[in-house]
């Protein structure tokens, strides 16, 4: 995934010339905390967020040229990064967005925490029985009913908690790959476990293929 | 993971008595853009974003009882749900924070988005090695050098690109298990991959012990 394709689709932008009463309603409008400030070309002169704007209205100041963040403060994406990298600067620096440039510098939109965390959530939201298909796939030869019956065995002796094939794979049809790190303690515990089920099934099948 | 276990650990709140001027240079100095207003209880009676602080001064507003926002408008989480609900809740409403309440009612803590993108960055930083180390734990008796070899087949076969055991052992000790989910093409791929590891190890341990 590019940094591109994970933007505020309907970022903000204002001039320096701009008063800055008319940009804080711009802001209030929008729902938008931050905004670059940019040039007739687009390219990034300076950034503001709310902090900028209240300070300016408190101190009777007029326009965004005298409140603005300079742009050598402002740290950006290139549109074809890793989108990892947006995460990290965001992760690292605890910044609410950033400016997401072309090649030739001009900003072509604004990635905010809210887009990572969507973003990130939908990678959560895979459904576990999408994990289990794509095992079913890849193990040729090893049945879906095998698939839940050595699942629900595994289950059973982790929890302690019996449940049947029937009742496991009506779990994994509701619950995502977030719940289920989340329920089984980390993504290390939730890989042993499926790789504790792929040792019963793989070692059947091998039983089955000597015979 | 529970909501509490993903808070902004220096959140701050306000008094619905106090001044929009001197919450103003709280947030501006805290660098928060949200702050619940809590009574002399820490009960929540109203919400403060910059957008009500903005319009607050430039309408010559002076208290923060005239500009915040009723507390029946604010969702709030139970410190003991699941993180997962923060989650969900922030991105559905694109919310920036959502305040963290206790059984009584009093608000413990804020979690901002970046507190989200925090938690799941590090899900993503957990590097590829240690869910080998999770394999290895597993599958008694398949050796780590056996597991090495396996992927690099894998690897080899999937990618076209060759590649030995040694550089594949390092590969990993540096990737993460987002890189890895990017480079793949997705989380199911990625699991393949490893099933496709699995089902090497297995059928050879499986082969030893018939022997």
């Amino acid at each position: 995934m590019k940094a591109k394709e994970m933007m505020d689709k309907e970022f903000i932008y204002v001039s320096k010339d701009d008063s800055i009463e008319k940009v804080s309603i711009k802001m209030e409008e929008s729902k938008r905390f931050t905004a670059p400030v940019l040039d007739e070309n687009m390219k990034l002169e300076g950034w503001i967020t709310s902090f900028n704007i209240t300070k300016g209205l408190r101190e009777g100041k007029t326009l965004i040229s005298e409140v603005m963040d300079p742009v050598e403060n402002i740290l950006s994406i290139k549109e074809d990064e890793a989108a990892k990298n947006t995460v990290i600067e965001i992760s690292k620096h605890k910044l609410i967005s950033v400016p997401i440039i072309n090649d030739d510098n001009q900003v072509i939109g604004v990635s905010r925490s809210v887009d990572v965390v969507d973003s990130m959530s939908s990678l959560y939201d895979i459904k576990v029985s999408k994990i289990y298909k794509a095992m079913e796939k890849e193990l040729r030869g090893v049945s879906w009913d095998e698939l839940m019956e050595a699942s629900a065995k595994i289950s059973t002796r982790t929890t302690g908690v019996k449940i049947t094939a029937e009742e496991y794979e009506k779990n994994i049809q509701k619950s995502t790959f977030g719940e289920a790190i989340w329920a089984t303690g980390g993504l290390e515990k939730f890989f042993a476990g499926l790789i504790s089920v792929g040792e019963i099934v793989i070692a059947r099948k091998v039983g089955r293929a000597r015979r």
